[in-house]
């Protein structure tokens, strides 16, 4: 898995204890799996149609660089079935893992399409 | 299931498709169990621990009020367990479901600790 | 009155002096009349048109649970008024109360326009 | 009246129907009267404690540029009254006016303590 | 140079060490350039082009009230271009200053087209 | 250059005319510079010190993914020198670049002090 968006744990994300909110974290979470989905299915139109049991393994502080790692996990006719894990940028420690995020290709009538792809799609070995 | 916070779907919600982004979604639902937590347990130290699986029904769209209801499912020693169900305050349709939403109630030394907790308890008939 | 929509007082909505920032909460009060008046009125097309006196009487701190109430006083023909409290949701101490929010139901080409109700409709006992 | 803070209206401001959400223009009101009554009073400490009736005249629409006034209008022991209006930069069409926001200048204990002001303070001219 | 926009530092506004985040400066300075621009060109369809070097001279810290200044320092055919300073609104300590901000006008297709001005308009004295 | 953190156009950062808010792109830019140099410096106190010129070469529509570029080019005693380039990440057409993000490692007293780093670190062959 490979981790690309990164993130600096400001005051605004914080919940009243003072660790990371967890809704600001899902946020970030289904942006970046909208991203993959986006590059990997070649189509603006997706949207999160499942997420998985999320686990909260470890919290996150003020000043914290965490890292989003997103890989596809299985192609389907309209969907893109991913994992994701969200770790701590500097000590690896890991903050939550999905085992399954799935998004769907939607067409202009708003009902799912075939997206036409079966495999991870290198892009110039960056993604 | 009572039915408390609602939000108004404005422009600073939509994905760039023009619904409702997911993610924006799964913030206010972080924020509303939280809530229900802390004033089931009494306490201000709660954190997410465990999201069940996230079932999008369906969308929603600029304009649209939502509402979001919880209740509470079990009290474990140190934990409470949610159920979640976001839905069109008009149309009452469903937008999505959740079957379990953890959250365990912390000491000041970062650990989970018993919150004593056994029963619903209803403030003034309201909660 | 019901309270219906809660927050969670987080570093987000803090004034520099550490308690919540008055515009956040009128930005809040805001939105819930918006959807008070718009399920009310069965219109989206409803503007803020006159606040009256709104008097702080309290504060609240970072952790706080807050709760907004909102009640119809008066149906017009255009426009709807309504009464607002805002309080502690633990203490059920009182933050602010507004008399007067009155917000009117537009046309298409931006004039008011005839709402036709003239009293509260309890959606399934609820609001 | 001096107006100074400018806004641009951008898609993120907007409520549903297209126009500048009122709970946005309040809160931009609030920072703006509180910046004035710091800067007047030479404190930090001052809080929101009256805004009187807010008459909302006309709407402002995305990519308008709108201007914040405020003058002070008295002096009080411990308070300070100001006058605001909002207005369009470039029609100079009145948005809303309100007659008396009232801030006090609060002591470390939290109660309202003597400012020592009694008219306004120009600074270099410019406020 | 008239200083106009003020800003009160807000929790926020904060990075992780607890001064004002640089990008969210960046963010109101890029903001004051349009409305600025917008107001001179008599155009709203501006788009930023270049900014000069930017050199943070000192920070802000919560609770700091800052003000933005922007004048004009070249009419181009088809551009405009402005210095741009920031400072602390009661000590006058200056935290940044840029020379050049180059905005240009956009026509419909998307490409530079001439503004006509040639020299700053003083809007009844006041900008 | 490695490419890390990626965005999705939403509409919360668009400019009234609909393209991306060159702001909030600069704010987005800085938190990556401060995330980048945070890695290399093994220090969480830094401040931006000085950004070179900014030349806006294209725009980003709602819907358009963008990715940030940031590297390391010169390490200087307290300091640390960036490149950083903003692209399309579908077209790889760009959209900024600034040649010299110059971030400073700060003592507890304020004042910069050595990092003792010469050389970019390559983390598990990721950064």
């Amino acid at each position: 898995m490979n981790f690309h968006t990164r993130k600096w744990v400001k005051p605004e994300d914080l919940n009243p204890n003072g660790t990371l909110f967890g809704g600001s974290l899902l946020k970030w979470i289904d942006e970046e799996a909208a991203i993959y989905a986006i590059v990997q299915l070649g189509s603006q139109s997706v949207v999160t149609k499942l997420i998985s049991e999320i686990n909260f393994v470890s919290s996150a502080r003020q000043g914290d660089i965490i890292e989003l790692g997103i890989t596809a996990t299985e192609f389907g006719r309209t969907s893109l079935t991913m994992r994701c894990e969200v770790r701590n940028k500097i000590t690896r420690k890991s903050i939550l893992t999905i085992d399954k995020m799935v998004f769907v290709n939607m067409g202009e009538n708003g009902t799912p399409v075939a997206h036409g792809k079966t495999e991870i799609t290198y892009i110039k070995d960056q993604l």
